[in-house]
């Protein structure tokens, strides 16, 4: 297998040199074959380069450095706007407002988010994949200018990375993987599994820093908390569904 | 640009020649390393490799060709699971049953098993997103002894191929592309970036096979018709439900 699989990191600082127009054209024809619901492409893919626009849209990403030292933000937007409208000039009455259909759109964006990373990365650039594009979508959407049915999911922060890449520490493959069925995972199971990314050094230093008794508490009480939890889940289904989306629950 | 990327295509046909344990490991081993919410990896990845599981398994993928042939299907799993019980182990609260850590999830499996693709692909495996996944989570689920917390959202279908790889027609990169803003389509634009979609010989084929008029009336009506998308929409959100999720709306 490439090497690169195995050794690839998220880049979070960059450096000040542009990403040339024809490098970002190739890296995007060749990531609109990744694979894609029934081919209907049921995304858009947002370029922000202009340092005053990305300037601009870093407030929605909280100012992560990697957002505002990024040489381009890649907004990754489910779209079923564009496929609305041909199905109206076709004679076709589309029905795609619903929960199937949006999670259809949302694997189509994801897919071909994924199939950017990997070919920027092998092309020399790092990205980050800034994870606040689903708590800021309103701000972001009244940015871009995103109309009815456009949902922005994913943020890709993009430049020529300052770091070397250094595979991050992941938990052992049995951790995440089934021979045919699902084998549930007992106490010891965790146990064993957890751990040694519990005696990292780097891992051991961060629950110091933050002041908590275990790694699993930053997650819970700082990283990805109650409040933010309910908060954003509240906020992202109200504009998703004022973008003309409609869950039944 | 590696030119596997422009010219990779769904491969649905595979030749009966078995994928040895070592070729998948290693290809897993390369996809865990993929980006992930927070290093959470809020997924599992269940391998199905016995003849008489990918049978019982097919028709929850309404005995597609591609999943019946397959040498695996590797089904990804949103899965909040694991993350509990290790939160629970460590005196550490989690509250993940909500539709923001839902979407977090969704996007850690969708990129891992696009790593996964793009991996087997240059390996020199085919594989085959199969679409059914969401709408049969329930039958799916009983099969993999899936627990709470763990919901299917992506099967890949894989095996050596049959056919040989040839791009697949997209829309102009310029279709789904937007420089700084989303820049809204009107009719002309719409006529000018699907027409030439709509004039190849397999897509009018496809349309007179179907009894239909318009390319964009096989989707509507047959491919993802109201009625399929009302149903699923139902079914896989009580399903998300039914395993322990919470979407206030």
């Amino acid at each position: 297998m490439n090497n690169y699989f195995k050794n690839r990191c998220t880049i979070r600082e960059f450096q000040k040199k542009e990403i040339s127009k024809e490098l970002l054209d190739n890296i995007i024809a060749g990531s609109v074959h990744a694979p894609t619901t029934g081919n209907m492409q049921l995304y858009s893919i947002i370029i922000t380069q202009e340092p005053q626009n990305i300037a601009k849209l870093s407030p929605s990403h909280f100012n992560q450095p990697a957002s505002k030292n990024a040489q381009a933000l890649i907004t990754f937007c489910i779209d079923f706007n564009r496929f609305e409208k041909w199905c109206n000039l076709r004679d076709a009455k589309p029905y795609y407002r619903n929960f199937q259909s949006f999670i259809a759109a949302a694997l189509d964006a994801t897919i071909v988010a994924q199939q950017f990373c990997t070919i920027a990365e092998q092309e020399g650039l790092g990205v980050c994949y800034l994870g606040t594009t689903t708590y800021n979508a309103s701000s972001i959407s009244e940015l871009l200018n995103l109309p009815e049915l456009v949902v922005p999911l994913i943020t890709l922060a993009i430049g020529y990375p300052q770091q070397e890449m250094k595979a991050t520490e992941r938990l052992p493959v049995e951790a995440v993987t089934h021979s045919e069925q699902y084998q549930d995972y007992n106490s010891n199971d965790i146990n064993r599994l957890y751990t040694p990314k519990e005696l990292l050094e780097e891992n051991q230093k961060f629950v110091e820093e933050n002041n908590k008794e275990t790694l699993a508490q930053v997650f819970t009480d700082i990283r990805y908390n109650k409040e933010n939890n309910e908060l954003f889940s509240k906020l992202y289904l109200e504009f998703i569904k004022n973008k003309g989306f409609n869950f039944p629950y």
